[in-house]
């Protein structure tokens, strides 16, 4: 899967892209994450990309213009690209989406920053604008990493066992993960439940049924 | 604010922790940042901090005692911390927790990874269980990095402009950030709307009292 970002801060990425599995993935190109920066598509002398907002206010914009240069030069290579506005005021990202854009195979994410971004780009430049959830990020560097991670797993040998994903997925909000343990048996007086240690793999798929959907609780230490 | 984070990871935070506005925020010492690996904690003399699931399934399951010495270890500092596991089984992140936590100071965030944490930690040993949102991540790094810039945003200071966070919220999942315009007045025949360039202040806050709420839509270049 090839995943576009354009982003006023590349560098922003540099760590999280070589760690872990979502690493391992990137370096053995699983998934391929491209950058391009609008400050190299800004016509003005001092590389500027942000103005002051219309009708006042405080903060500085992100102009369309940049933007839209950006995204023409990844639609030069990818002419089909799914081009994807991360933005507050955008649809809802779950596991429906995740699905999608999978499918799509080829999506170009628009990071935001500062105040926000001319509503032009929502409008006239993206396919679409989505939101992480509800509540407000610094810029949507940090919700790219998060939708590329949600995408990157979901590639054919991302996971170590293929298995680890047939077991899982959303819908409407409940989760189907269902609660796991390890050893110790007894840990601190807490006994993992007996069903688990039973070998009655049934019993034990019917009681992992039941359990999935529900939510973790407990107390601290 | 003080956030711990306990990962087998920390490596993954290092660039979006020195980039941009939040590279700032923690340059500044406006948001402290500590890690704590779990694998120190480890008696195994392998450094050993995952196991087999009981009951069968796929993929390892992280065990819960490195992570109880790892929170144990986080409130021999500091006591009042509230720790948090970030897991698809926990209640969903959203502005209103983000207005707890920042009342609260001190948090702790726990990321889990393979194919799970032990169960008897969100039981015993977190204060409580948080999503990201109705998806699944590869580890619990990309859900921390979000709250982290979530919360540290909401710090005095964070921003260039105090006005920046006055002028935002989310209730109910609708965003109260309105539409924004900026430089040129008509970019490719799309012209912004006539009235931020009327100067009458108080049409332009009615205006984008309006506005706010509404998701942004368009079609792509």
């Amino acid at each position: 899967m090839t995943i576009n970002v354009i982003t006023l801060f590349p560098e922003f990425f540099a760590s999280p892209l070589k760690a872990s599995l979502l690493g391992k993935a990137v370096a053995s190109g699983i998934v391929q994450v491209n950058f391009v920066n609008p400050r190299d598509y800004s016509h003005n002398k001092h590389k500027k990309v942000d103005d002051t907002p219309y009708g006042g206010g405080a903060g500085m914009v992100m102009m369309v213009e940049p933007i839209a240069l950006a995204v023409e030069a990844v639609k030069a290579k990818n002419p089909s690209t799914r081009v994807v506005l991360l933005s507050a005021r955008g649809r809802l990202f779950n596991s429906g989406v995740v699905r999608e854009y999978t499918q799509q195979g080829d999506i170009t994410l628009i990071c935001g920053h500062y105040e926000g971004v001319d509503e032009r780009v929502a409008a006239h430049v993206a396919d679409e604008s989505l939101r992480l959830g509800n509540f407000v990020l610094s810029g949507g560097e940090v919700a790219a990493l998060t939708v590329i991670d949600a995408l990157a797993r979901k590639e054919p040998g991302f996971m170590g066992n293929a298995d680890s994903l047939a077991h899982e997925s959303f819908d409407d909000g409940v989760s189907f993960e269902h609660a796991q343990y390890t050893r110790p048996e007894e840990w601190r007086g807490h006994r993992v439940p007996e069903i688990l240690l039973s070998g009655n793999h049934a019993k034990i798929a019917a009681w992992r049924k039941e359990e999935a959907g529900k939510f973790s609780s407990g107390h601290g230490l």
